[in-house]
């Protein structure tokens, strides 16, 4: 079991956790945990988050009932971020997206075309070169 | 096109960053950018971090040579993270695992053991009902 002294929250006693769906993998959300969240988290076994705007411990659905059950925890190598593998009730954006990760830098949606557009940028410095 | 003014930094002129590998969407690490290397990383196609410990722009894998060619780039619905699709070269610890994400709660890696346990805590859940 992890020791929770090995977490190292920041000046606000937060530390970050990127949330990932154990079914598609995709990244859903980022949010915060304190170490009384994490206590909750780890005793009902559903994802409990700091709110830094509320200022309150939240249970992930409680109001829209989409619940993240977790499957598995870990925190990185220098103990300053968590990954949770959850298994997501509908979808986990406020907005009704699956992920909070839906705006690409480029304004639309289409992988294919950003790709397009980075392999462009790469030839470029290939041939700078 | 993306209007950098969108994304939200933090007080510090940081902003959070999710790295998920697009070959086996495994989260490789959790870096920060400031808007200085969030320009770099558009620029040359590679991503640039900057490091609160050095407190300096970093390239990642400019010493070990595992750099993250970008393949897409997420902004959460609230502005104040981002997500990063890229191809790895080599790994992206430094520790030499391919993620940083290697430590679970429970001290060891087997997830089907974790998923085991939180399926008897929703088990004991459930009775409690």
């Amino acid at each position: 079991m992890l020791d929770l002294s090995l977490i190292k929250f920041d000046q606000n006693g937060l530390i970050p956790v990127v949330v990932q769906d154990i079914r598609t993998n995709e990244v859903l959300m980022l949010a915060y945990m304190n170490q009384e969240s994490i206590k909750l988290t780890l005793e009902t076994g559903y994802m409990h988050y700091f709110s830094r705007s509320r200022n309150k411990i939240w249970k992930k659905g409680e109001t829209s009932g989409n619940f993240q059950k977790v499957r598995s925890l870990y925190v990185d190598c220098d103990g300053d971020a968590i990954l949770a593998i959850v298994e997501q009730t509908g979808v986990a954006c406020h907005t009704g997206n699956k992920s909070c990760f839906f705006t690409n830098f480029f304004g639309q949606d289409k992988k294919s075309e950003v790709d397009i557009l980075f392999r462009l940028i790469e030839t470029i410095n290939d041939r700078k070169r």
